[in-house]
Protein backbone atom coordinates (compact mmCIF):
# COMPACT_ATOMS: atom_id res chain seq x y z
CA UNK A 1 0.00 0.00 0.00
CA UNK A 2 2.04 2.94 -1.07
CA UNK A 3 -0.10 5.71 -0.32
CA UNK A 4 -0.28 4.56 3.32
CA UNK A 5 3.24 4.60 3.53
CA UNK A 6 3.77 7.43 1.76
CA UNK A 7 1.27 9.36 4.47
CA UNK A 8 3.25 8.16 6.62
CA UNK A 9 6.48 9.75 5.62
CA UNK A 10 4.68 12.93 5.04
CA UNK A 11 3.57 12.72 8.92
CA UNK A 12 6.84 11.60 10.06
CA UNK A 13 8.39 14.79 8.23
CA UNK A 14 5.32 17.20 9.34
CA UNK A 15 6.38 15.71 13.09
CA UNK A 16 10.19 16.12 13.10
CA UNK A 17 9.27 19.99 11.45
CA UNK A 18 6.98 20.85 14.12
CA UNK A 19 9.39 19.54 16.74
CA UNK A 20 11.67 22.13 15.35
CA UNK A 21 9.55 24.68 15.71
CA UNK A 22 8.79 23.62 19.10
CA UNK A 23 11.95 24.35 19.73
CA UNK A 24 12.25 27.48 18.79
CA UNK A 25 9.18 28.74 21.03
CA UNK A 26 10.88 27.27 23.66
CA UNK A 27 13.42 29.30 23.12
CA UNK A 28 12.14 32.50 22.67
CA UNK A 29 9.63 31.31 26.01
CA UNK A 30 6.72 31.61 23.53
CA UNK A 31 3.14 30.22 24.48
CA UNK A 32 1.77 28.93 21.35
CA UNK A 33 -1.51 27.89 20.54
CA UNK A 34 -3.16 25.86 17.06
CA UNK A 35 -6.81 27.88 16.37
CA UNK A 36 -8.94 25.20 14.79
CA UNK A 37 -12.68 25.31 13.70
CA UNK A 38 -15.06 25.05 11.16
CA UNK A 39 -15.81 27.55 8.66
CA UNK A 40 -17.18 30.28 9.74
CA UNK A 41 -17.14 29.23 13.65
CA UNK A 42 -15.81 32.53 14.85
CA UNK A 43 -11.81 32.28 14.92
CA UNK A 44 -10.75 35.34 14.07
CA UNK A 45 -13.91 37.32 15.68
CA UNK A 46 -12.81 35.70 18.79
CA UNK A 47 -8.87 36.65 18.00
CA UNK A 48 -10.18 40.36 17.71
CA UNK A 49 -11.47 40.06 20.98
CA UNK A 50 -8.73 38.61 22.75
CA UNK A 51 -6.52 41.46 20.71
CA UNK A 52 -8.72 44.44 21.74
CA UNK A 53 -8.62 43.15 25.49
CA UNK A 54 -4.32 41.71 25.72
CA UNK A 55 -2.60 43.87 23.65
CA UNK A 56 -1.49 46.28 26.51
CA UNK A 57 -0.63 43.50 28.16
CA UNK A 58 0.68 40.70 26.74
CA UNK A 59 2.72 40.82 23.26
CA UNK A 60 0.76 38.72 20.64
CA UNK A 61 1.65 37.81 17.34
CA UNK A 62 -0.58 35.95 14.86
CA UNK A 63 0.03 33.36 11.95
CA UNK A 64 -3.37 33.20 9.49
CA UNK A 65 -3.71 29.83 7.71
CA UNK A 66 -6.51 30.17 4.87
CA UNK A 67 -7.51 28.68 1.51
CA UNK A 68 -7.68 31.89 -0.35
CA UNK A 69 -7.46 35.73 0.42
CA UNK A 70 -5.99 37.61 3.27
CA UNK A 71 -8.78 38.78 4.68
CA UNK A 72 -7.67 37.38 8.10
CA UNK A 73 -4.62 39.27 8.16
CA UNK A 74 -6.32 41.98 7.42
CA UNK A 75 -8.66 42.49 9.85
CA UNK A 76 -5.88 41.20 12.79
CA UNK A 77 -3.33 43.79 11.37
CA UNK A 78 -5.82 46.61 12.36
CA UNK A 79 -4.91 45.81 15.76
CA UNK A 80 -1.31 46.89 15.79
CA UNK A 81 0.37 43.12 15.81
CA UNK A 82 2.46 41.60 13.98
CA UNK A 83 0.60 39.29 11.43
CA UNK A 84 2.05 36.52 8.33
CA UNK A 85 -1.13 35.16 5.99
CA UNK A 86 -0.35 31.40 4.67
CA UNK A 87 -2.52 31.40 1.89
CA UNK A 88 -2.43 27.32 1.16
CA UNK A 89 -4.19 27.45 -2.55
CA UNK A 90 -6.52 24.88 -2.11
CA UNK A 91 -4.76 23.17 0.76
CA UNK A 92 -7.03 21.61 3.94
CA UNK A 93 -4.72 22.34 6.43
CA UNK A 94 -1.83 23.82 7.92
CA UNK A 95 2.05 21.81 8.31
CA UNK A 96 4.42 22.84 10.03
CA UNK A 97 6.25 23.38 7.03
CA UNK A 98 3.96 26.59 5.96
CA UNK A 99 4.48 27.36 9.62
CA UNK A 100 7.83 27.35 9.72
CA UNK A 101 8.04 29.42 6.71
CA UNK A 102 5.93 32.24 8.27
CA UNK A 103 8.00 32.04 11.29
CA UNK A 104 10.74 34.04 9.76
CA UNK A 105 8.80 36.67 9.06
CA UNK A 106 8.09 37.35 12.33
CA UNK A 107 10.60 38.61 15.04
CA UNK A 108 9.97 36.05 17.99
CA UNK A 109 12.16 38.09 20.48
CA UNK A 110 10.18 40.02 22.52
CA UNK A 111 6.66 38.18 22.19
CA UNK A 112 4.75 36.18 24.52
CA UNK A 113 1.81 34.40 22.55
CA UNK A 114 1.59 33.24 19.34
CA UNK A 115 -1.74 32.30 17.74
CA UNK A 116 -1.76 29.89 15.01
CA UNK A 117 -5.32 30.13 13.34
CA UNK A 118 -5.69 26.91 11.24
CA UNK A 119 -7.86 27.11 7.96
CA UNK A 120 -11.53 26.40 8.10
CA UNK A 121 -12.07 22.55 8.56
CA UNK A 122 -13.58 20.52 11.49
CA UNK A 123 -11.32 17.09 10.65
CA UNK A 124 -7.80 17.96 8.64
CA UNK A 125 -5.83 19.91 10.26
CA UNK A 126 -6.69 17.48 13.88
CA UNK A 127 -3.26 15.38 12.48
CA UNK A 128 -0.84 18.03 12.07
CA UNK A 129 1.49 18.96 14.60
CA UNK A 130 2.68 22.39 14.28
CA UNK A 131 4.98 22.84 16.95
CA UNK A 132 2.25 24.10 19.15
CA UNK A 133 1.76 23.91 23.06
CA UNK A 134 -1.88 22.99 22.64
CA UNK A 135 -4.92 23.13 20.22
CA UNK A 136 -7.84 25.44 21.25
CA UNK A 137 -10.91 23.65 19.07
CA UNK A 138 -13.61 26.76 18.82
CA UNK A 139 -17.44 25.62 18.13
CA UNK A 140 -20.35 27.64 17.31
CA UNK A 141 -23.52 27.08 18.51
CA UNK A 142 -24.98 27.54 15.33
CA UNK A 143 -23.36 24.63 14.32
CA UNK A 144 -25.49 22.29 16.88
CA UNK A 145 -24.74 19.91 20.02
CA UNK A 146 -23.95 17.27 18.33
CA UNK A 147 -20.56 17.67 16.60
CA UNK A 148 -17.94 16.81 19.35
CA UNK A 149 -19.32 13.05 18.32
CA UNK A 150 -19.18 13.57 14.49
CA UNK A 151 -15.58 14.77 14.51
CA UNK A 152 -14.40 13.52 17.46
CA UNK A 153 -10.41 13.55 16.26
CA UNK A 154 -10.61 16.89 16.59
CA UNK A 155 -12.37 17.21 20.02
CA UNK A 156 -9.82 13.95 21.09
CA UNK A 157 -6.38 16.00 19.85
CA UNK A 158 -7.31 19.55 21.68
CA UNK A 159 -6.97 20.79 25.02
CA UNK A 160 -9.18 23.91 25.25
CA UNK A 161 -13.05 24.34 24.34
CA UNK A 162 -14.45 27.18 23.03
CA UNK A 163 -17.73 27.26 22.64
CA UNK A 164 -18.84 30.58 20.79
CA UNK A 165 -21.98 32.60 19.59
CA UNK A 166 -23.94 32.16 22.74
CA UNK A 167 -25.70 34.78 22.24
CA UNK A 168 -27.38 33.19 19.30
CA UNK A 169 -28.34 30.04 21.60
CA UNK A 170 -32.40 31.38 21.85
CA UNK A 171 -32.30 31.68 18.26
CA UNK A 172 -31.29 28.37 17.46
CA UNK A 173 -31.76 24.56 18.48
CA UNK A 174 -28.55 23.49 19.98
CA UNK A 175 -28.65 22.51 23.93
CA UNK A 176 -25.57 24.00 25.72
CA UNK A 177 -25.60 21.24 28.58
CA UNK A 178 -25.38 18.53 25.73
CA UNK A 179 -23.19 19.91 23.48
CA UNK A 180 -20.60 20.09 26.65
CA UNK A 181 -21.34 16.79 27.69
CA UNK A 182 -20.44 15.37 24.45
CA UNK A 183 -17.26 17.24 24.32
CA UNK A 184 -16.76 15.90 27.33
CA UNK A 185 -17.42 12.52 26.48
CA UNK A 186 -15.10 13.06 23.65
CA UNK A 187 -12.35 14.20 25.77
CA UNK A 188 -12.95 14.65 29.66
CA UNK A 189 -9.49 16.75 29.53
CA UNK A 190 -11.03 19.43 27.67
CA UNK A 191 -10.95 23.02 29.51
CA UNK A 192 -14.40 24.65 27.78
CA UNK A 193 -14.95 28.10 27.82
CA UNK A 194 -18.38 29.79 26.35
CA UNK A 195 -17.70 32.83 24.69
CA UNK A 196 -19.67 35.54 22.58
CA UNK A 197 -17.95 37.82 20.30
CA UNK A 198 -20.74 40.53 19.56
CA UNK A 199 -21.93 40.55 23.12
CA UNK A 200 -18.23 39.52 24.59
CA UNK A 201 -19.33 37.16 27.02
CA UNK A 202 -16.93 34.80 28.09
CA UNK A 203 -14.01 37.18 26.86
CA UNK A 204 -12.48 38.10 30.01
CA UNK A 205 -12.01 34.57 31.51
CA UNK A 206 -10.70 33.56 27.89
CA UNK A 207 -8.21 36.24 27.94
CA UNK A 208 -7.24 35.55 31.30
CA UNK A 209 -6.61 31.98 30.83
CA UNK A 210 -4.34 32.87 27.94
CA UNK A 211 -2.69 35.63 30.32
CA UNK A 212 -1.80 32.82 32.75
CA UNK A 213 -0.25 30.59 30.02
CA UNK A 214 1.95 33.12 28.93
CA UNK A 215 3.30 34.44 32.43
CA UNK A 216 3.81 30.87 33.22
CA UNK A 217 6.76 30.29 30.43
CA UNK A 218 9.91 30.93 31.12
CA UNK B 1 7.48 13.57 -6.29
CA UNK B 2 5.82 10.57 -6.24
CA UNK B 3 3.04 11.92 -3.48
CA UNK B 4 1.32 13.52 -6.52
CA UNK B 5 2.08 10.83 -8.86
CA UNK B 6 -0.05 9.00 -6.87
CA UNK B 7 -2.53 11.28 -5.23
CA UNK B 8 -3.23 11.69 -9.11
CA UNK B 9 -3.66 7.76 -9.63
CA UNK B 10 -6.13 8.18 -6.65
CA UNK B 11 -8.09 11.01 -8.26
CA UNK B 12 -7.78 8.77 -11.70
CA UNK B 13 -9.35 5.82 -9.93
CA UNK B 14 -11.85 7.66 -8.37
CA UNK B 15 -13.21 9.61 -11.25
CA UNK B 16 -12.87 6.01 -13.28
CA UNK B 17 -15.92 4.28 -10.64
CA UNK B 18 -17.41 7.72 -10.43
CA UNK B 19 -18.22 7.51 -14.36
CA UNK B 20 -19.80 3.24 -13.30
CA UNK B 21 -21.69 5.32 -10.94
CA UNK B 22 -23.10 7.89 -12.93
CA UNK B 23 -23.83 5.22 -15.75
CA UNK B 24 -25.66 3.02 -13.08
CA UNK B 25 -27.88 6.65 -12.35
CA UNK B 26 -28.34 7.01 -16.04
CA UNK B 27 -29.57 3.53 -16.53
CA UNK B 28 -32.10 4.10 -13.62
CA UNK B 29 -33.40 7.73 -14.65
CA UNK B 30 -31.95 8.85 -11.43
CA UNK B 31 -31.31 12.65 -9.98
CA UNK B 32 -28.28 12.72 -8.11
CA UNK B 33 -26.87 15.59 -6.14
CA UNK B 34 -23.81 16.20 -3.75
CA UNK B 35 -25.02 18.09 -1.19
CA UNK B 36 -21.94 20.05 0.29
CA UNK B 37 -21.17 22.24 3.27
CA UNK B 38 -19.23 23.25 6.29
CA UNK B 39 -20.15 21.01 9.40
CA UNK B 40 -23.62 22.67 11.02
CA UNK B 41 -24.44 24.34 8.09
CA UNK B 42 -27.51 22.48 7.89
CA UNK B 43 -27.69 20.17 5.79
CA UNK B 44 -29.45 17.30 7.23
CA UNK B 45 -31.80 19.87 8.58
CA UNK B 46 -32.56 20.93 4.64
CA UNK B 47 -32.95 16.90 3.61
CA UNK B 48 -35.67 17.04 6.52
CA UNK B 49 -37.83 19.71 5.53
CA UNK B 50 -37.39 18.34 1.80
CA UNK B 51 -38.30 14.89 2.46
CA UNK B 52 -41.07 16.25 4.76
CA UNK B 53 -42.27 18.54 1.47
CA UNK B 54 -41.96 15.98 -1.63
CA UNK B 55 -42.14 12.35 -0.42
CA UNK B 56 -45.70 11.86 -1.57
CA UNK B 57 -44.82 13.40 -4.73
CA UNK B 58 -41.12 12.36 -5.57
CA UNK B 59 -39.26 9.03 -4.48
CA UNK B 60 -35.98 9.50 -2.87
CA UNK B 61 -33.14 7.78 -1.31
CA UNK B 62 -30.35 9.22 1.01
CA UNK B 63 -26.79 8.06 1.42
CA UNK B 64 -25.35 9.73 4.30
CA UNK B 65 -21.67 10.38 5.00
CA UNK B 66 -20.14 11.14 8.36
CA UNK B 67 -16.87 10.72 9.81
CA UNK B 68 -18.46 9.31 13.09
CA UNK B 69 -21.56 8.58 13.95
CA UNK B 70 -24.99 7.55 12.47
CA UNK B 71 -26.96 10.56 13.70
CA UNK B 72 -27.96 12.08 10.18
CA UNK B 73 -29.39 8.33 8.74
CA UNK B 74 -31.44 8.06 12.11
CA UNK B 75 -33.15 11.78 11.34
CA UNK B 76 -33.44 10.64 7.27
CA UNK B 77 -35.32 7.65 8.39
CA UNK B 78 -37.90 8.84 10.06
CA UNK B 79 -39.58 9.94 7.27
CA UNK B 80 -39.62 6.82 5.61
CA UNK B 81 -36.75 6.72 2.79
CA UNK B 82 -34.24 4.37 2.35
CA UNK B 83 -30.93 5.54 3.65
CA UNK B 84 -27.39 4.50 3.88
CA UNK B 85 -25.16 5.43 6.73
CA UNK B 86 -21.33 5.26 5.02
CA UNK B 87 -18.84 6.26 8.43
CA UNK B 88 -15.50 6.93 6.64
CA UNK B 89 -13.69 6.72 10.40
CA UNK B 90 -11.47 10.04 9.97
CA UNK B 91 -12.22 10.44 6.41
CA UNK B 92 -12.76 13.87 5.58
CA UNK B 93 -14.86 13.37 2.21
CA UNK B 94 -16.58 10.83 0.41
CA UNK B 95 -15.02 8.88 -2.77
CA UNK B 96 -16.76 7.25 -5.48
CA UNK B 97 -15.77 3.80 -4.38
CA UNK B 98 -17.83 4.13 -1.06
CA UNK B 99 -20.73 5.46 -2.21
CA UNK B 100 -20.92 2.44 -5.33
CA UNK B 101 -20.47 0.37 -2.01
CA UNK B 102 -23.31 1.82 -0.43
CA UNK B 103 -25.50 1.80 -3.27
CA UNK B 104 -25.58 -1.97 -3.70
CA UNK B 105 -27.46 -1.88 0.01
CA UNK B 106 -30.43 0.58 -2.15
CA UNK B 107 -32.89 -0.48 -4.88
CA UNK B 108 -32.50 2.06 -7.43
CA UNK B 109 -35.62 0.99 -9.59
CA UNK B 110 -38.84 3.43 -9.27
CA UNK B 111 -36.64 5.59 -7.19
CA UNK B 112 -36.18 9.45 -8.77
CA UNK B 113 -33.67 11.21 -6.80
CA UNK B 114 -30.73 9.85 -4.95
CA UNK B 115 -29.38 12.62 -2.68
CA UNK B 116 -25.50 12.43 -0.94
CA UNK B 117 -24.78 13.81 1.65
CA UNK B 118 -21.21 14.29 2.17
CA UNK B 119 -19.08 15.13 5.39
CA UNK B 120 -18.82 18.58 6.65
CA UNK B 121 -16.12 20.13 5.51
CA UNK B 122 -15.54 23.13 2.50
CA UNK B 123 -12.61 22.10 1.13
CA UNK B 124 -11.53 18.55 0.37
CA UNK B 125 -14.74 16.71 -0.94
CA UNK B 126 -15.23 19.46 -3.99
CA UNK B 127 -12.57 17.70 -5.85
CA UNK B 128 -13.84 13.76 -5.66
CA UNK B 129 -16.54 13.26 -8.30
CA UNK B 130 -19.13 10.61 -6.92
CA UNK B 131 -20.86 10.06 -10.09
CA UNK B 132 -23.63 13.02 -9.20
CA UNK B 133 -25.45 15.11 -12.00
CA UNK B 134 -24.47 18.18 -9.91
CA UNK B 135 -23.04 19.31 -6.56
CA UNK B 136 -25.19 21.66 -4.20
CA UNK B 137 -23.26 23.73 -1.64
CA UNK B 138 -25.02 24.81 1.15
CA UNK B 139 -23.83 28.21 3.37
CA UNK B 140 -25.42 29.30 6.69
CA UNK B 141 -25.60 32.99 7.28
CA UNK B 142 -23.77 32.51 10.38
CA UNK B 143 -20.52 31.85 9.15
CA UNK B 144 -20.38 35.22 7.11
CA UNK B 145 -20.75 36.78 4.02
CA UNK B 146 -16.80 35.99 2.59
CA UNK B 147 -16.73 32.36 2.19
CA UNK B 148 -16.78 31.79 -1.35
CA UNK B 149 -14.11 34.12 -1.74
CA UNK B 150 -12.37 31.85 0.83
CA UNK B 151 -13.18 28.64 -0.25
CA UNK B 152 -13.30 29.55 -3.78
CA UNK B 153 -13.23 25.63 -5.34
CA UNK B 154 -16.42 24.38 -3.68
CA UNK B 155 -18.14 27.21 -4.98
CA UNK B 156 -16.37 27.03 -8.37
CA UNK B 157 -17.66 23.24 -8.50
CA UNK B 158 -20.75 23.40 -7.68
CA UNK B 159 -23.87 24.21 -9.82
CA UNK B 160 -26.55 25.42 -7.01
CA UNK B 161 -25.72 27.90 -3.49
CA UNK B 162 -28.48 27.49 -1.02
CA UNK B 163 -28.30 30.06 1.64
CA UNK B 164 -29.60 28.36 4.62
CA UNK B 165 -30.52 29.87 8.22
CA UNK B 166 -31.42 33.30 6.62
CA UNK B 167 -34.16 33.85 9.94
CA UNK B 168 -30.99 34.36 12.09
CA UNK B 169 -29.79 37.34 9.81
CA UNK B 170 -30.98 40.08 12.23
CA UNK B 171 -28.68 38.61 14.70
CA UNK B 172 -25.86 37.43 12.42
CA UNK B 173 -22.63 40.41 10.72
CA UNK B 174 -23.67 38.68 7.28
CA UNK B 175 -24.44 41.13 4.57
CA UNK B 176 -26.58 38.39 2.23
CA UNK B 177 -26.58 40.30 -1.31
CA UNK B 178 -22.52 40.69 -0.44
CA UNK B 179 -22.86 36.93 0.19
CA UNK B 180 -24.64 36.20 -3.02
CA UNK B 181 -21.93 38.73 -4.52
CA UNK B 182 -19.38 36.83 -3.73
CA UNK B 183 -20.73 34.00 -4.56
CA UNK B 184 -21.46 35.30 -7.82
CA UNK B 185 -17.95 36.80 -8.43
CA UNK B 186 -16.58 32.71 -7.75
CA UNK B 187 -19.02 31.27 -10.32
CA UNK B 188 -21.16 33.32 -12.12
CA UNK B 189 -23.54 30.33 -12.98
CA UNK B 190 -24.54 29.89 -9.99
CA UNK B 191 -28.38 28.93 -9.22
CA UNK B 192 -29.01 30.42 -5.90
CA UNK B 193 -32.23 29.37 -3.09
CA UNK B 194 -32.55 30.90 0.32
CA UNK B 195 -33.74 29.21 2.99
CA UNK B 196 -34.88 28.63 6.37
CA UNK B 197 -35.21 25.02 8.13
CA UNK B 198 -36.50 26.89 11.07
CA UNK B 199 -39.39 29.18 9.17
CA UNK B 200 -39.30 26.79 6.10
CA UNK B 201 -38.83 30.23 4.15
CA UNK B 202 -37.73 29.36 0.11
CA UNK B 203 -38.21 25.98 1.10
CA UNK B 204 -41.56 25.20 -1.62
CA UNK B 205 -39.21 27.06 -3.95
CA UNK B 206 -36.16 24.86 -3.34
CA UNK B 207 -38.26 21.38 -3.56
CA UNK B 208 -40.04 22.81 -6.49
CA UNK B 209 -36.45 22.94 -8.50
CA UNK B 210 -35.80 19.41 -7.27
CA UNK B 211 -39.19 18.14 -8.55
CA UNK B 212 -38.35 19.29 -12.09
CA UNK B 213 -34.96 17.98 -11.93
CA UNK B 214 -36.13 14.59 -11.67
CA UNK B 215 -38.80 15.29 -14.11
CA UNK B 216 -36.57 15.90 -16.73
CA UNK B 217 -35.06 12.32 -16.33
CA UNK B 218 -35.64 9.70 -19.29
Amino acid sequence: MPVITIERKVLAKNDEIAQQNRDLFARHGLFVFNLVSSPGAGKTSLLERTLETLRDRVRIAVVEGDVQTDFDAQRVARYGVPVVQIVTNGGCHLEARLVQDALAAIALPGLDVLVIENVGNLVCPANYDLGEALKVVLVSTTEGDDKPLKYPGMFRNASVLVINKVDLLPYVPCDLAALRRNALQINPALRVFETSCTTKAGIPEWCEWIAAQSSRRP
